[in-house]
C-alpha cells in the first residue's frame, strides 16, 4: 500500500503543533455555523489536520469555503490558546451535551483532564498548541470523508473534514499543486483511461484483471525479473493457490493471520484455503529430499499470486486489493551464509527499484518486538547480521525498534515516485519461526541435520502495486521498454495505409510493439490520440515517407525528427530499450 | 487426461468377441479354483478383457499366472460357446448363489435373458462370443484392482482382474512391450527420478508444486506460448483466481457445473468460489466498453489456474489433477469471422503440438448433443463453419455425433506420444451460451448491438497435463530447447574445476542452462549421473581440455566428439535451441 506516513524530524513540532490549533480553529468555526454540532477528535497528521463532526446535514464541497472563511476570521482575531486542569466531574458538566466528548472522558485515566480553550470555544485536549491562533499559517480545507466513531463499524458514521497547512503560502502551494499533479496521475483513473486494468463488483472488490495493455507491462516486468533472478542464482518454481488447512495450522498462520485468510472451502470432509502467503509450497519442496551443506543457499522464487482479506472499506485501485502477486522468494541457507545472502538481496532489490526509476528510497530495519518466537541469543545474532550486510552494502539505514515481525528481523525499503508520494517496496524478512515448525534442516559438514536459516523476500513487493506507483510516478508515460505500445503508426490518408502496415511487419518482427492507427481520422485527431495514450514514439507516415520510403518520427514530447530511413528509427528504438532509457531522444 | 479409448475400426468385432470370449474363460479358471467366487461383470475392452469377482481372499501376483494356466488348459480343450435364452424365473435358479447376477437379471427389461455357456460353466450374456474357447489366441493376465461394484461407492468392492489378448504371439508381445515401455516412462515415477514436480498430501492431492527443473521446462513453454500467440494476434492478459459465485450463477456453472467447483468461501457477506474456468473473466473485460465491429476479432489469452474438484481416487499424477494451469483463450469475434478464427486455431494448434514432437493425432468434430442451449439454426451454421474450416485447413476429421458441449460444438484433437499412448490435447469450442447470459455485444457496421460469437480454445490443454506428455513421449530425455539442464561440466579432477566455472559462466552469458558437477566423485560416475539426468550434452573437462582451452563433448546418447573450441560447441547448441531440434547431433 501507499505510505503516507514518515517519521518527521524534530523541527517540525512547531508545525504539529500549529496544525494541532488549525483543527481547534476549524472546530470553532464549524460550531459557529452548526451549533447543534457533536465533536469526535481532531488530531494533527501528516501535511495537515482533521476534525470528525457529527452534523445535521452531510456537508458539500460548497460548504469548506465558508468555514474556511470563518476560520481565517478567527485567525485575524488572534484570540489566545489557553489551558487548564479540571475533574473529570467538571468536565462532564461541560460537556454535557457532547456524547463523544463525554466517552473521552471516561476513558482517561486519572481524576483530572486537560481543556484547551481559544476564545469562546472548549475542547478535551491534552495539547501543546501555538500561543495564540494568529500564529496559524497559510492553511486551506482539501475534501470530507466518512469516519466511524472510533474507527468502529458499529459506531456512528462521522463526517471528517481534512486541511493542509504550512509556515507559508509558498509551502502550501506546493503541496497543493503536489496533491493535484497527484490527483491527474492517480493509478486508478489513469488505469481507466490508458485502458490497463479494471476492477468489477460483480467479480469482488479488490481483485484485479489486467487488460491487455496493463498485461503487457506485467509481461515485460515478469521477464525481466526471471531473468534477473535466474542470472543470480534463483531458480523459478510454481506451488498451487490452494492448500489444506493443516498445513497454516502447523506453520502458525492460522492462529496469528486467520483473520486476513479467507474462509475455508471443503473437499472431501478436508478443509482447504486459498494461500495467503507462498513460503509453506517452498517448505514443502525443499523437504522432498535432504540437502547438504553443499547445496546450499537454495532459492525458490516465485511470481506468486495470494489472497488476504481486507475490509472493503480499505481498498484502493491497485495499491491495496485482496488479490496480488508476489515477486517471492524463500532462501534456504546456513547461518554463516545469512549475512551475503542479504547482502545479495539488498544489491538485487537496490538494481530493481533503480531500473524502473526509482532513485529515493528510505531503508528501515525492524528489530525484535515484544512478542517473538525464537531464541533471544538467534535473534540478536540474527539482527546483528543484518546490520552487518547493511554497513556492507553501504546502505544508510534506521532502526524502527520492536517494528519486527513475531518471527525475526527484517528490513523494509520504502521508495519514493516523482511527485514525493512513499511506496512499500522491498522486504528481507529473516524467519526462525517456520523452519522450526516444518523441521526444515540440512546435512551438516559434521554429518547432523542442522535447522536452515530462511528468509523470505520481495524485491517490487506486488505487480499489483508496483504497476500502481510506476503508473504515478510516470504519470502513465512510461519509459519505452515498460510502454504497452512503442511505436503509434499514424497513415495521413488511406492511400497511407499499406505502407504503414508494411512498417508495422517489420517493427514486429524485432518484437516491437506498434498498433496502426486506422480510423478515418485527421491526423491531429491521430496524433492527439498517441497523446493521450502516451505512446513513446508516433510514426506519421504520407506521400513524402511512401515516396522516399522513410518514416518521421515524433516524440509524445511533440519533438519531432525529419525524415529517416526506418533502419535508422529501428536502432535508436532498439538501443533505448535494451538500455532501458528513461527519456527518449531522437 | 490420458485417452485410452480410441473408436474401434469394423475389423476389430472379431478381436473384440475373443476378448470378451477370454474373460469368460477367465471366469471359469477363478470359479474352478475358488468355488464359491462370486461373479460380477466380465466385459471386453480395448487390447483385452477383465472380470469383476468376489472372492474369499485377496489376490496376489502369483495367483494370476495359475489362473492363467488353467486358461490354457480351457482354450487347448477347445469347447464350444453355445447361447439359449430363459425366462427371468430360470435365470434367478440358475444363479441362486450368484447375488450380482441376480441384480443383473431384475435389470434386464423384458421376461427372458441370455446366457452363454462353455462347458460347465454359465454365465448371463448377450454375447457375442467366438465359437469356440479354442478360437482364443494369444492372451495373458496382466494385474488386479478394486472395483466397486458398479462403480458405487458405497456398493461392495469386488476384485478385478485384467487381461489382454491379441490375434497372434507377435502382437501380444508387442503390447506387452509397449506396457513396459509406457510403465518406465510413468510420468509420476520420472517426475521424481529427473525431480521435476511433486505433490503433497499434507497440502493436498491433486495439487501440484514444480521443482526448479520441472518449472524451466514449464517457464520455456510458457514464453513460447506466450510468443507465439502474441505474433499471432492474442493479448495475453490476467484475471483473478477467485470470484463472487453470483458471476457463476449468471453463466451457469453454478447450476450446471457445480459438482466440479470447490465450496463456497465468504468475504463480509458475499460467497466467493475459486474459478473452475478463465472465461468469466475475460468477458468482464470485454465488457468494459462497447466494441466497435472494427476492433473484432479480440483475443483475449491467459495461462489460467483453474482448480475442479475431482474425487480422490480418479487423481492419476499430473494428468488428473485438482488444480491445472490452462492455456487459455477466448476469442470475441462477429459470426463472419468465425471460420477464419477457427482456421487460425487449428493452425496454431498443430503448430504447437508438432514443435513439440507430437505428429499423430485425431480430430473429432464433436456436434450437437440432446440438450443444447440456443436456437438450432445457430448451432446447424456454427457446425458448418467448423466443418468449412476443418475442410479449408485440409484436415481428415471423425464425427462424434452428440458429444458437442450443450453451449456449442467442438473440435477435440488427441494426439498420440512414442509408444503410441493418446492424449487429451488442443480443444476448440463455440459458445452461444455466454455471450447471451452475459449480453456480450458489439457494435456493427448498422449501429445496432449484436451477439458476438465466442470461442474456447486451448492448444496445449493444461501445462500439468501437458508435461505429463512430454515425459512420457520423451522418455525424460527432453530435446535440448526443452531440457531443465542442457550441459553437465563434468571436471575429471578437483584442479579442473576452475575451468569448468568459467566455462559455465561463459555458456550462462548466453542463457544456456548448466550445471557443474563439482562433487568430489571418479569422472564415471558424474557420467552416469548426467545419464540418469538426460542431460542432452556432457562436457568433459580434463588436463588436455585446459591445456589446449578446449571441451570434449559427449551426448546422452553416449556419442563423443573430440575436442573442440568452445565456440563451436556454443554455435552448435544454439542451432540446436533455436530450431527447437528433437534430435541432438555432434
Amino acid at each position: 500500500m501507499a505510505v503516507d506516513q514518515k517519521k518527521q524530524p524534530r523541527d517540525d513540532e512547531q508545525l504539529e503543533k500549529m496544525r494541532h490549533s488549525a483543527a481547534h480553529v476549524m472546530a470553532e468555526a464549524v460550531q459557529s455555523i452548526f451549533p447543534d454540532a457533536k465533536f469526535g477528535i481532531g488530531p494533527a497528521i501528516e501535511n495537515g489536520f482533521y476534525y470528525d463532526f457529527e452534523l445535521p446535514r452531510p456537508l458539500t464541497p460548497e460548504d469548506l469555503p465558508i468555514i474556511e472563511a470563518r476560520m481565517k476570521e478567527i485567525v485575524a482575531s488572534d484570540v489566545p490558546f489557553t489551558t487548564q486542569s479540571v475533574t473529570k466531574e467538571e468536565a462532564r458538566r461541560l460537556f454535557a451535551t457532547q456524547p463523544y466528548k463525554l466517552e473521552l472522558v471516561d476513558d482517561i485515566d486519572g481524576d483530572s483532564v486537560g481543556l484547551y480553550r481559544q476564545g469562546s470555544f472548549v475542547d478535551l485536549c491534552r495539547g501543546p498548541h501555538v500561543s495564540s491562533t494568529g500564529e496559524i499559517k497559510a492553511f486551506r480545507l482539501v475534501n470530507t470523508a466518512g469516519a466511524y466513531w472510533r474507527g468502529e463499524e458499529n459506531r456512528p458514521m462521522l463526517q471528517r473534514i481534512y486541511g493542509v497547512a504550512f509556515d507559508n503560502e509558498e509551502a502550501l502551494a506546493e503541496h497543493l499543486n503536489r496533491i493535484e499533479e497527484a490527483a491527474r496521475r492517480d493509478h486508478r483513473k489513469m488505469g481507466r483511461e490508458l485502458d490497463l486494468f479494471s476492477i468489477h463488483e460483480e467479480a469482488g472488490q479488490g481483485l484485479v484483471h489486467w487488460h491487455p495493455r496493463g498485461a503487457v507491462i506485467r509481461r515485460v516486468i515478469e521477464d525481466f525479473w526471471k531473468d534477473e533472478h535466474t542470472k543470480r542464482g534463483y531458480s523459478l518454481v510454481y506451488t498451487p493457490h490452494i492448500a489444506k488447512v493443516n498445513l497454516w495450522q502447523t506453520s502458525g498462520h492460522w492462529e496469528f493471520y486467520r483473520d486476513n485468510m479467507y474462509s475455508p472451502m471443503e473437499v472431501e470432509g478436508q478443509e482447504y484455503v486459498v494461500k495467503p502467503m507462498n513460503c509453506l509450497g517452498h517448505i514443502l519442496m525443499y523437504k522432498t529430499k535432504l540437502h547438504s551443506y553443499r547445496e546450499l543457499p537454495l532459492r525458490y522464487a516465485e511470481l506468486g499470486t495470494v489472497y488476504r482479506f481486507e475490509r472493503s472499506g480499505v481498498l484502493h485501485g491497485l495499491s491495496r486489493v485482496r488479490g496480488f502477486t508476489q515477486d517471492d522468494a524463500h532462501i534456504f541457507c546456513r547461518f554463516d551464509q545469512l549475512k551475503d545472502e542479504v547482502v545479495g538481496v539488498l544489491d538485487l532489490a537496490l538494481f530493481m527499484i533503480n531500473t524502473f526509476g526509482f532513485t529515493n528510497y528510505q531503508m528501515l530495519l525492524s528489530t525484535r518486538p515484544e512478542k517473538y518466537a525464537g531464541e533471544l541469543k538467534v535473534w540478536d545474532e540474527a539482527t546483528e547480521t543484518l546490520k552487518q550486510a547493511l554497513a556492507e552494502s553501504g546502505i544508510a539505514y534506521e532502526i524502527d525498534p520492536g517494528e519486527g515481525v513475531f518471527y525475526g528481523p527484517k528490513i523494509d525499503i520504502k521508495f519514493e515516485d516523482a511527485v514525493g508520494r512513499g511506496w512499500q517496496g522491498p522486504t528481507i524478512q529473516v524467519d526462525f519461526n517456520l523452519p522450526q515448525r516444518f523441521d526444515v534442516t540440512y546435512a551438516g559438514e559434521d554429518g547432523q541435520e542442522h535447522p536452515v536459516a530462511m528468509v523470505h523476500r520481495t524485491v517490487l513487493g506486488s505487480m499489483e502495486r508496483f504497476l500502481a506507483s510506476l503508473i504515478e510516478h510516470y504519470g502513465g508515460a512510461f519509459p519505452v521498454w515498460l510502454a504497452p505500445v512503442q511505436v503509434a503508426l499514424l497513415p495521413i490518408a488511406d492511400r497511407h495505409m499499406d505502407y504503414a502496415y508494411q512498417l508495422a511487419e517489420a517493427l514486429k518482427k524485432d518484437w516491437i510493439r506498434v498498433e496502426v492507427d486506422a480510423r478515418s481520422e485527421r491526423i491531429n485527431q491521430k496524433i492527439r490520440q498517441a497523446q493521450l495514450d502516451k505512446t513513446p514514439y508516433m510514426l506519421i507516415v504520407g506521400d513524402k515517407e511512401v515516396a522516399t520510403n522513410t518514416v518521421s518520427v515524433r516524440l509524445r514530447s511533440g519533438e519531432q525528427a525529419s525524415d529517416q530511413p526506418l533502419e535508422r528509427f529501428m536502432e535508436s528504438i532498439r538501443v533505448a530499450i535494451v538500455d532501458k532509457a528513461r527519456d527518449l531522444r531522437l
